[in-house]
């Protein structure tokens, strides 16, 4: 009856959802990364006039979504659901939003891999005849995600060498059952993955081993290899992350080295820019792929890209009583 | 194109998902209220030998999601999605549940909302044809919410009597493409309501528009009125956000008077249990829907039912930065 699954945890539409719209927004910091020439919006100033970090987290993430609904003609009235979530308590971002919008609204949390639980949603909720558009958006910002996560800004602690550097940005995108564009083919559910990582300033290791999970399975589920992408992009595993996800994918025997990259390593230039390992934070893979890699494909530059977000399912009160860090990854195949 | 959605918010199923198991846990004093007879599992102690009160909230949830399995003879592995989640910071029973299980996992946040927003995705994965099988479930527990939301238990604070006591409880539901038990004909997907309200205690007037929204689209959409249903039941409104429901549907033109009722005042004594406006949390219309309506669902004691389960979007950081509580329901049709 399951007419549409393949394997164990892959999902194959008959009739591909279209991407028909994207946008992304960063702050200053990712705004002077190597990717600044693709960003639809880089912010002066990360507090755009607001009072709070929070409230600016979610002027953002407002920003972007009306905006890409700008840039397919759309308004909020042509929107069946929006699906959306960030990484503050309780979705205050998102919320928020999703009150200014008024479009019938589930949340979402995935804590990084936000942007993919999203787009693997939208697109069942349109390949299954409930919904012509659909967006899919997320945001991160340094100091809201800082403060709640770690530790006040203004003790202006050090962080080791392994840490990462939460994106300030926000990336939305319009699904449509009819339009041009990018077309979502598959997706790969993940699964929780948890290898014992108890370091909160570790989470590539911590997240790693549930992107090589879902990978794996998507190659074993839809009979594809790594040369089948142009790209396999993972959300924000950073630089060591993303060592430890090549190591795990060759030995399981799939070779990655030419077509694998990390969006956390992708934004942040980490020597010049001193964001040690790199970026992460829904933000992160969401105003990668709105901003870069939508446009490259758009541009017929990449064809087929499996862009897999990463997310770290830990809180500050798991942490202080002592859990290890439970990754989780959800994988979607975008082919144009 | 969508052609499942009937006017605004509703969409309507032409192969009614089944449900084909509902398991309930709910704590000691929960245990002890009018429902008392129909819950399927009364804790003795709501630490179940855990050495936090998230570890076991935490192991709640999984029991009652094993408990689910096994009462239909299934086991984690013939499960497509697990949709879950909780009222605790990044989801923190949820997602350790799913590491437990094993389930590909979508996390939820629709804080006390989560039943039926977890119903109505997994409504929609399976008759889009993308899963046989999804559990939907989710908890709460009275120490981790107060700790989180308002003060630490050992500050022995008082409260208003508009206030809410949280639930301790548990439910889950195994929805099917196949086999016996209520099916679920239609769902309205909520829009996030703020009618102003800023007072933390007083959350059964700040969701009571919501929910008030959702019904009525609901009845506009499907062309069905109140004495369609045996029931109709929101979350957690409690006796106050009740009595204002039932004031604005009643404004409106709905005569629900014979048919209303909210599992927040359901749930206690309110009187003797000094529970004040009644039960709240994602456990609350959870506990009662497995625990009291499916059963008399079963038996054809009610044939047909509305559950509104109603979510507060507020977290302490929105509080203390002065804004209002956005609401949100999302109703779930349900018939034997």
């Amino acid at each position: 009856m399951a007419v549409k699954k393949m394997g164990q945890q892959t999902i194959r539409f008959p009739l591909p959802p279209k991407i028909i719209s994207a946008y992304s927004i960063v702050g200053p910091k990712e705004g002077e990364g190597p990717l600044k020439d693709w960003f639809d919006e880089i912010l002066e100033d990360d507090m755009i006039k607001e009072k709070t970090w929070e409230k600016a987290e979610s002027k953002m993430l407002r920003s972007a979504i009306n905006a890409s609904l700008k840039n397919c003609q759309k308004t909020p009235e042509d929107i069946d659901f929006l699906l959306s979530g960030d990484l503050l308590n309780q979705l205050m971002s998102a919320s928020y939003t999703a009150r200014d919008l008024g479009i019938p609204f589930y949340g979402l949390y995935g804590a990084c891999s936000t942007m993919t639980e999203s787009l693997s949603l939208a697109s069942m909720l349109i390949d299954g005849g409930f919904a012509d558009h659909v967006i899919a958006a997320t945001s991160s910002h340094f100091s809201t995600a800082e403060r709640q996560y770690r530790f006040p800004l203004e003790h202006g602690n050090q962080k080791p060498p392994t840490a990462q550097w939460t994106v300030t940005g926000s990336g939305a995108l319009v699904l449509a059952s009819q339009g041009a564009g990018p077309v979502i083919t598959h997706i790969t559910a993940g699964k929780v993955v948890d290898f014992g990582v108890t370091d909160a300033n570790n989470m590539g290791a911590a997240m790693a081993p549930a992107a090589v999970d879902t990978i794996a399975i998507h190659f074993s589920d839809t009979g594809r290899s790594p040369d089948f992408y142009d790209l396999i992009l993972t959300g924000d595993l950073g630089q060591l992350g993303k060592q430890i996800a090549k190591d795990l994918l060759t030995e399981k025997g799939f070779n990655v080295e030419s077509v694998y990259n990390d969006c956390g390593v992708m934004i942040f230039d980490s020597i010049n820019q001193d964001t040690h390992c790199g970026g992460s934070g829904c933000g992160c893979s969401a105003s990668v792929f709105c901003g870069n890699i939508y446009k490259r494909m758009m541009k017929k530059e990449l064809k087929n890209v499996l862009l897999v977000s990463t997310g770290a399912l830990l809180s500050t009160i798991s942490t202080q009583q002592g859990e290890s860090i439970p990754g989780i990854a959800h994988a979607v195949a975008v082919s144009i």
